[in-house]
């Protein structure tokens, strides 16, 4: 299932994609109609875990029983958010997750023989077709990332490699837009990663149902159509597995948390010279098995 | 005024400390009792910024006037609570911002020439009195870090030095526990600063009008007894306006929001040989103008 958040008429809900017909389950009216009780909000929902799955299936069922087109609404009609609107603490992000991008940041040295982590602050998060700031005023050096994160969905602290994946609700794309220079002169990376509007998720969450093996997805950053990175997760350093264990030792890891995975080499400043974000681009990221994540520089 | 959040008969409460009575004003029924609304959470008055001190004052008012006793909670009935028990987001943390710190972490060329900023996970926080996790099977190198923490009070971005001030609601304690040799093995100091119980926050927050310069404040930290730390805020390399500015450029700062200021020269890893803690350990910070925080190592 494709979990999205949304606005439509003014009010935010969130709901279950429904590719085929280009609209999406309206899970607020669903529940209403059918006397079947469900979460206000995603992530109360991921909170729920396999639960709120049989909630969600049996409500779409009661609703291809009862006029479907009253709980469907059209993509057209809607504005997209981010599938998490309102986090409860920053994005953990593993910077260089893949050799080729460590080695284009510069050198085989730059190569990490441990998870390394920082933080994206929650004010950066926009969703599918949002404007990405420019922030011509502080940075000329605004990069961009594609990359696969993960959702938590159960709990959890000092978590085993092997039940790593249990943790997991399921997988979404991140941009994650970062200010090079920023980045560079600030030393540890959260500046240069927090700017407002600087970290584009969506278009929604696929529950890892739908997802075979996360170690094994095709990634392609296309800026304005130019296909600039094409990987797969195959390439990480450190697979889904690790990353999770490394960072529940010690810190509780919780339902809604946003963990992205790290970014393939293609980034504009690994280009000579550097090929960095302007206003009018157009930056689109496809994972395999989730979608297209399109947003634009304003 | 001295805010604090705290458990009681096993509810939580947020209130107003009255030191001499050693016992604190409990505002939810204050409020209740007197039909002075008031907001029910100290984030959400936090984000009402100067009408929430005026509300309180009347509160209090009407306390004094109408059986004190009824309203007032002795420090010895009540379970301490970081004044923020719920976080929207990670705290911000300077790096080295005191030059003889940055000196025994390294050497002269450790000293940042641009502000530095790290986070610390909303799970890591504890009150005041609550007792910090040894992590005795992940790290073998556990340090304190003193240091005086501001609260933003008023949303904004782009903030000049000089009105940098305004967007203070106050200040509180932070004790910036780290575990050095995750800080040091993973680079990015996220992890190593993470851990689940350290990042002991209070006693309270004292509202702004009730500290004079924050730049010129006394802070000392002891580990059972002894001064391990001893030094003063006007030794920040980037003083308070500085590093409220340059984080708000291009990234918005919310009421709720903490930053932690940096911790002084005097650290266990600053000492040869290193004196990192141990269970049983006691650790008290002691700020000008607001009070000791003090925390147990369990």
């Amino acid at each position: 299932m494709k979990f999205m958040t949304f606005k439509w008429k003014d009010a935010e809900k969130y709901g279950v994609a429904n590719d085929e017909k280009s609209s999406v389950w309206d899970i607020e009216s669903l529940s209403r109609d059918s006397n079947i009780p469900c979460p206000q909000s995603l992530i109360d929902g991921i909170a729920e875990d396999s639960m709120f799955l049989s909630k969600i299936s049996k409500l779409i069922e009661w609703g291809k029983e009862n006029n479907s087109e009253n709980y469907l609404i059209p993509f057209a009609e809607i504005s997209w958010l981010a599938p998490i609107p309102s986090l409860r603490k920053n994005i953990m992000c593993v910077g260089k997750n893949y050799r080729d991008h460590a080695i284009e940041m510069g050198s085989e040295a730059d190569i990490p023989e441990h998870v390394m982590v920082f933080t994206k602050a929650p004010t950066s998060v926009i969703g599918h077709n949002e404007y990405v700031d420019a922030h011509q005023e502080i940075t000329s050096e605004l990069d961009y990332e594609g990359e696969l994160a993960l959702v938590i969905g159960k709990k959890g602290k000092n978590i085993s490699q092997q039940h790593a994946l249990d943790h997991v609700f399921g997988y979404t794309i991140l941009n994650d837009i970062t200010a090079r220079d920023l980045q560079q002169r600030h030393k540890q990376f959260f500046i240069g990663k927090s700017l407002d509007a600087s970290c584009p998720i969506g278009p929604w969450i696929v529950s890892k149902e739908d997802i075979g093996n996360p170690n094994y997805l095709q990634i392609t950053t296309k800026v304005n159509g130019e296909i600039r990175q094409n990987s797969n997760t195959e390439h990480f350093i450190f697979p889904i597995e690790e990353v999770i264990s490394v960072l529940s030792q010690g810190m509780t890891l919780e339902p809604g948390d946003i963990i992205a995975t790290g970014t393939p080499a293609g980034v504009g400043k690994g280009f000579k010279p550097p090929r960095f974000l302007k206003p009018g681009d157009e930056v689109e990221i496809e994972v395999e098995g989730i979608g297209i994540l399109n947003n634009i520089v304003k």
